[in-house]
């Protein structure tokens, strides 16, 4: 079999399956943002890992090594979030080609640091070595939940709400931009900062999590946006065995996004739905919950949080349209590490 | 400033130094094998991670997959037993490269579920994505002291005695082994095998570190002999402010390893002392615990274990070869990652 057609997610349950050791202090193992682990201090530790490969992940042309330090520590953080909990302890490693200047780690750093003091996480440790060619980059990020509260992928049920975060697509527009000529591109200047912005130094919604932890709601599923809306919420369905109807008119488009895209004749429905690293939250609450839930503190905590659809007995993913109709999605296959090309 | 002047440990210590964010949670940062954390559950949390890179650290035509899976859990538990813990929870983030075939990750995974099994570690998730070039690998692991005890490089103070677990140099030897022509190597197959074995299948002391954690000896020190006994041992003795005299006669060195060294004109001292990837354990412990610390019993638990000399107030480092003379030590920058030619 080839890796190309197996995917990063068949590689995955592959292994799950035949792992040989397992410890009854595993809440949740492989297969969600984070594994769940029982420490028995009143608390359960969450843990996470995320490897970013120089032209796989990012390009040294379009991150400054500031971004890079700054997001290689923000989407670990989201992780994190995904699950409800704080993120508190970090370690990480570095492979580091004879080309790269001391200058440039002392850049990145800083940006690692900068998201460390803002996020409160303490580095504690790491590996660096050499690299032949390539710069790569792993942070394994430990955090603790509220008691023993974790929001996990499965969970959603029939009539649950969907909300998510912030605004979704501007990450996707701003590497877009990003990769386009200037000449070609119509807007000021201070438009397509502010979503490029989005792209290199995404804000994980640390918390927003934490209110919904410490808040009375039943979070039946939760999932950070990386990979898109559509991919992400199709990982929530297929953990849930259930379906969902997503509102056009209620997905959270950022002004920046509408104009740019309108200038420029992009669509901007669809960099909401399919566009990733927006590192915003996606989670469903029981409709109980939502009557009682008290929006306006989430969006004070952090940022403006919009239901967007519901939760379906149906198994298909169905957008309805701003004038009524109703489309079905295809579950995207998303972003498959293997079929590109290196 | 160049990147190969500042070393793999001055760039630590450079950030060390300038890290912004620190929790009263961190009992023990960076700078030692692992990060030991307080999580307020009746024992410390300790955490390493460690990155394995195609052409630096492993070569795929000397390793296994199998041995190259063992050998990724096998380090990182070793920076586990080198602070007296016990292992316990993984994650794994691989970089794979397209010309990578399924067949061979299953066997990396079996190897690294063999080792999982033997020394009781849950694997709880990881990050897999692509590579452009080059296979790396990096895990982290968290382990559990015995209650709040844990054993750092620093608190050697003079008169205290030196100890090693098991036999030096044969890892190395088995590396030399590997890498010189078949027809070259004088001795017989078998021999070969042991040496090698011990370079591909490394065997961390968990049982002899938790032994002394449950003792009641006081042991002053402690590291895991991955770059050599003089380096490891080097930073013992800068970390406590401390000297050494390290007794030729002691050393312990496996028969396999005399053996061929002798039929092949070797150096076997010379490997001993600064031969790396032996995963032994090298500690210290105050004149008065010896007396009373049952060496019969760590033997039995695990390996056997020899006092190599003695911690000095006076700050060089000295070997007394057999005939009594004494001589000094240059303590070895060693393995310096980044003046390798990539």
């Amino acid at each position: 079999m080839d890796l190309s057609e197996l995917g990063e997610f068949g590689l995955i349950s592959r292994f799950q399956s035949r792992l040989k050791y397992r410890s009854p202090q595993v809440i949740q193992g492989i297969g969600d943002d984070c594994a769940v682990l029982s420490l028995n201090n009143g608390n359960y530790q969450v843990v996470t890992t995320d490897a970013l490969v120089e032209t796989v992940h990012f390009n040294l042309k379009t991150h400054s090594p500031e971004q890079l330090g700054w997001k290689t520590m923000a989407v670990n953080i989201s992780d994190i979030a995904a699950m409800g909990g704080q993120p508190k302890f970090a370690v990480i490693s570095l492979g580091i080609p004879n080309s790269v200047p001391v200058d440039f780690l002392d850049r990145f750093y800083k940006g690692l640091n900068q998201a460390s003091h803002k996020y409160k996480v303490a580095l504690v440790g790491g590996d660096t070595v050499a690299s032949p060619k390539h710069l790569f980059i792993n942070l394994a990020l430990l955090g603790e939940t509220v008691k023993k509260k974790v929001f996990t992928r499965s969970g959603a049920r029939p009539g649950d709400k969907i909300f998510v975060t912030g605004t979704l697509g501007d990450s996707a527009l701003g590497l877009k931009i990003l990769e386009s000529p200037k000449k070609k591109r119509k807007g000021s200047e201070a438009l397509q900062k502010k979503l490029i912005q989005r792209h290199l130094k995404p804000e994980p919604r640390v918390e927003a999590a934490t209110w919904l932890a410490r808040s009375k709601c039943k979070v039946t599923s939760m999932i950070d946006i990386s990979d898109g809306l559509t991919q992400d919420l199709g990982h929530i369905l297929k953990a849930g065995k259930v379906g969902a109807e997503l509102w056009e008119s209620n997905i959270p488009i950022s002004k920046p996004l509408a104009k740019y895209c309108l200038i420029n004749g992009l669509p901007a429905l669809q960099l909401a739905l399919e566009g990733g690293e927006d590192y915003e939250l996606l989670f469903t609450l029981t409709p109980e919950d939502v009557t009682n839930l008290d929006i306006e503190s989430i969006t004070k905590a952090d940022h403006p949080v919009t239901q967007i659809g519901v939760i379906t007995a149906k198994k298909n993913f169905r957008l309805i349209s701003k004038n009524g109709r109703s489309k079905i999605l295809q579950r995207p296959m998303g972003f498959n590490h293997f079929k590109r090309k290196a």
